[in-house]
């Protein structure tokens, strides 16, 4: 077995030929909100990431995995190294890329941002939680804090000296937000006493600093039911004296933490609120009852970090799986099968070895694609927002229909591009020798947490399509349907293209179905469609951007010598384009036609039928 | 939470539809080679089987993983509670039922023994590894060793006083076998000095039996090279005195045991043969060179095996998510959606669960209703055989064309099922507490294992499909021809049966199709669709069969009173079929046609071009 099967891989030329080739971040750097930020910086900080995350996280992996986390006179203790790769990120800037210089930020582009996290997740998914939830804690004060909260909270959550949570779950509220019983109670000096339960909380306890600050939804005794009932607190773990110095315990207790079939780095705690008296929470702005949308406000980017994190482990197991293949002899080469004394070849010989191969590229470099072309979507929204308001409120449309989209499709296709790995590996990807098992066990919760694949569906169909009188769905089957005009007849990709085309028009009819199905009183048919609806979206969507890789690629090809060193890079996105539109792409139209059908036999099956125990 | 998510649970009412309402059984019984056999017998049988499952097997499910096995001295210890099952399982005889009566066993049909398979699998496939290894190896020694052999190895290993095991894979020869390097070499006494490492040996070691018999494929000097020159050798882990008791080591050392993914109670051990001069074995029959044919006797049982540990642990994780969905309270009736004071309504009732429970109920009775058919061809060719040689033909071979159909089809859905059993938790299908995230890891190994899924694959379009001038494969598409020209017209099914007469069709188009490469010279397309044609062929082979029962089901309610409470169970059986031919069974077509498209994408790309790291 070749060393360094174990290391986390990630290929940059392709981030390169993304940023650069396909998408043109160039444009936006070097003026505002980019000022700081050149072509130079951009590769520098990719470059640097990458090896921070190879070095400081990708160690901490497995062992992670193994040893888990523990808890310990009530408190979670993370696994060996943990807390050095805490403190190494923050000291080394790392999580820092994208948050706002006001705070000591390098206000990066949200896509750099964005595959600064790929990197780490990539490398580390347990652990990145932690600094991930932080920062997302940070910035939800950010956007709806006050001035005070402000200024006492985000310096130190944003460089690591405070940790930071978010507080939905409870027991009997999963998707089912709502259903919240948390309460809040207002105390004589303006605080809250904050009492009630919450599960599932994703570092939701370590020891990684010196505080944790939990962004807790409650209900405030007399507010109404339901989501419109509830208010967001800032509570932290430890009180805060006057000084802002952490003191004791404010009456947040750890009931326990989950044991998982992944992310086992990763502690996933039950919080109880206020067994003694309350917990004293600061009601996040200054008004009642805004908590769901406050909530709202940093839904996209969380669900963004999901989708991440799916491409991250997608392409972590891909790579490995190529490398494992490079090198494993196995067989024949088919021409010689039925001789015993061929050569072994490298299992990358085999026909259905480079099919899985294949099918993974294609699907890590689309699900890519997508997730970078909607953090650029929030990049130029900001761009342009004051300079061509018409424009950024398109990009910003995107960055609203296309979040959903991204969060469920890549959290699917990384378990099954994981799967795919480990089948390519075959036996020796069943055993923890390898990394894919690993990575297949922590993909498995990217289609649950941050709503479920189902909810991101009902999202999609229920608010995002008809979103603004349908225009962001519109311009974005406009924007495709141009491609396809403009492309139908591509020397090298027409046929691939046309392609395209139908499957736009059987999501175009599919639209115009749900529509009919909402208006006409079939509500019901809805949720037993939008997951596959999602998926016909999302297969568009990644054709439609491998495609236009594609077609790039070739045009850089016609200027390349026979022998130059480049060629390969851009044969593999002309081949993962083909290999996707001619064997994914088509169940578009298969799945429009069997969601015209309208088979309601879920929903016909009475109850008992189902099983009789 | 309810009590008793955790226990295993399986339909036994399914079970006696397929046995008595669908496939017939009770033609067979009661005349030999079923003389004993009855129904009442049949029932008994599985009811006592259920019952040792869930009370003795079951408990150890989830405390048999956590644990896993440890290594010590040299040896392998099992987790708390093994030995006691072990035990019982033998005492009580329920390794037996298929055993021939020569051997003390009970000699019923195949069906049922594989059925008594899949509830001793589902409720701990971990455990059942030890039994069932055993069982091949006995059965394997039973077809192919000489009548001495049979003497001394066979009432030891069929009574669980002795363990067995098949040691086929090395560091070099996975699924190329004929790599093997171990070397025999013949003891002037006969036996042989065999020398070797062997690797996921499943079972190779543990502490359940005095001895443990591994069934070992070697290569005597001066063989061929290839699979032509290996030799099957029996060869115990402790010397046998001339009283058959077992003494010393016979030179078969504990490498180590594997870390894995799942089904972590059962021991997947290296094994290393003769490093103190040889361990000594038995050639198995009296002739060298015959190891592979012989192997091959045990093939189909050992998949259809595999296909029954996938069957099992989908129908485990299938009425695991069941049961949770009608526990489970979360959200409002979708036509009350929006009113935050509707009662919070079991998750059964929205479509999208209803949808994945629906899903799962079909492609678990499906794959269920395909290993049982196999069985039962089993049965009636034994039946037969001899009565009616030329219907007994046909029996025998469809068991070989639809055994690598079985095992790779029923090992993909079952790693899929357990997949949507946990998205229909959400959370809770994360975390130990709960099953089916470790019916979902236990499940991964059986796309691997006994061949991989593409190995199958190829046996299916390579030997299978040509078997017996293609007589096989005719016969097969045949029947389900016939059946589509009876029910074509089918007033409740017409449009699903028709379906599947346009899905049989693509199949047989794409036989063609693969002929024609074949023959054409276009041999490197077989492989690159062959794991795609035979989930064709599964996904044929599974409609026609849920159809059937969906018909026969459809009979039997037009002749119950409206208020009969067997009417649920024969709803149920009419919406899993029409669910599958509504949402899956489309899909043949469309495969057939990317298949006749023959994109060679995955062909045509470098192998720079995958990627630049």
């Amino acid at each position: 077995m070749a060393q360094g099967v174990n290391r986390y891989r990630a290929d940059l030329r392709e981030f390169e030929f993304l940023l650069f080739e396909q998408f043109h971040l160039e444009e936006l750097l070097g003026r505002a909100p980019f000022g700081q930020w050149g072509v130079d910086e951009v590769r520098q900080t990719l470059k640097g990431a990458y090896r921070f995350a190879t070095e400081v996280y990708g160690p901490l992996n497995a062992s992670g995995d193994r040893e888990g986390c523990r808890v310990e006179g009530g408190q979670v203790y993370t696994p060996e190294g943990f807390k050095g790769a805490w403190t190494a990120l923050y000291e080394q800037g790392w999580r820092l890329v994208g948050t706002d210089p006001e705070h000591g930020g390098q206000g990066g582009p949200r896509v750099i941002a964005a595959l600064v996290e790929e990197l780490l997740s990539g490398a580390n998914a347990a652990f990145n939680m932690y600094p991930g939830l932080t920062y997302g804690a940070a910035e939800l004060l950010d956007q709806c804090g006050t001035p005070e909260q402000k200024a006492r909270f985000l310096p130190n959550m944003f460089h690591g000296v405070w940790g930071g949570t978010m507080c939905l779950t409870e027991p009997q509220a999963g998707s089912d937000v709502g259903s919240a019983r948390t309460r809040a109670v207002k105390n004589p000096d303006g605080s809250y006493a904050i009492t009630g339960t919450k599960i599932f909380i994703s570092a939701g306890d370590h020891d990684l600093a010196e505080n944790i600050i939990h962004m807790v939804l409650a209900r405030v005794e007399g507010a109404p039911p339901g989501t419109k009932g509830l208010s967001l607190f800032v509570v932290p773990k430890r009180k805060l004296s006057e000084d802002g110095a952490s003191g004791e315990n404010n009456d947040v207790q750890l009931g326990s933490i989950e044991h998982k079939m992944g992310i086992n780095g990763s502690s996933t705690c039950v919080l109880n609120f206020g067994e003694n008296g309350g917990a004293t929470g600061y009601l996040v702005g200054e008004v009642e009852n805004r908590g769901m949308s406050q909530m709202f406000l940093m839904m996209n980017f969380a669900r963004i970090g999901v989708a991440l994190q799916g491409v991250a482990l997608a392409s972590a197991a891909y790579l490995s799986a190529l490398e494992y293949a490079r090198d494993r002899r196995q067989g024949a080469n088919i021409a010689r099968w039925k001789d015993p004394t061929a050569p072994r070849v490298p299992i990358l010989e085999h026909a259905d070895v480079r099919r899985m191969l294949l099918d993974m590229k294609a699907r890590v470099e689309g699900v890519r694609a997508l997730v970078c072309k909607l953090a650029l979507h929030d990049d130029r929204a900001r761009a342009l927002a004051g300079r061509d308001d018409e424009r950024s409120a398109y990009h910003k449309g995107q960055v609203e229909l296309l979040t959903p989209i991204a969060k469920a499709y890549a959290s699917d296709q990384a378990f099954r591009v994981c799967e795919t790995a480990i089948q390519t590996f075959g036996g020796a990807g069943y055993v923890k020798d390898h990394p894919v098992e690993q990575y297949c066990r922590d993909s498995k919760i990217f289609s649950i947490y941050e709503g479920t694949n189902h909810i991101q569906s009902m999202d999609l169909v229920g608010r995002k399509l008809g979103q603004n009188g349908g225009a962001h769905t519109q311009q974005f089957l406009g924007d495709v349907g141009a491609f396809v005009a403009e492309h139908r007849e591509h020397p090298a990709l027409g046929a691939e293209v046309r392609a395209l085309g139908a499957a736009q028009e059987a999501l175009s009819g599919t639209t115009l179905k749900l529509l009919e199905w909402f208006q006409g009183g079939q509500l019901a048919l809805v949720p037993l469609s939008s997951t596959r609806f999602l998926e016909m979206m999302a297969e568009v969507a990644v054709a439609w951007l491998l495609l236009d890789g594609a077609r790039l690629a070739d045009k850089a090809l016609g200027a390349l010598a026979e022998d130059h060193p480049e060629r390969a890079f851009y044969q593999g996105k002309l081949h993962a384009a083909r290999y996707f539109a001619r064997n994914v792409l088509p169940g578009v139209e298969l799945k429009a036609r069997i969601l015209a059908e309208g088979d309601t036999s879920a929903l016909d099956i009475p109850d008992a039928a189902f099983a009789t125990v």
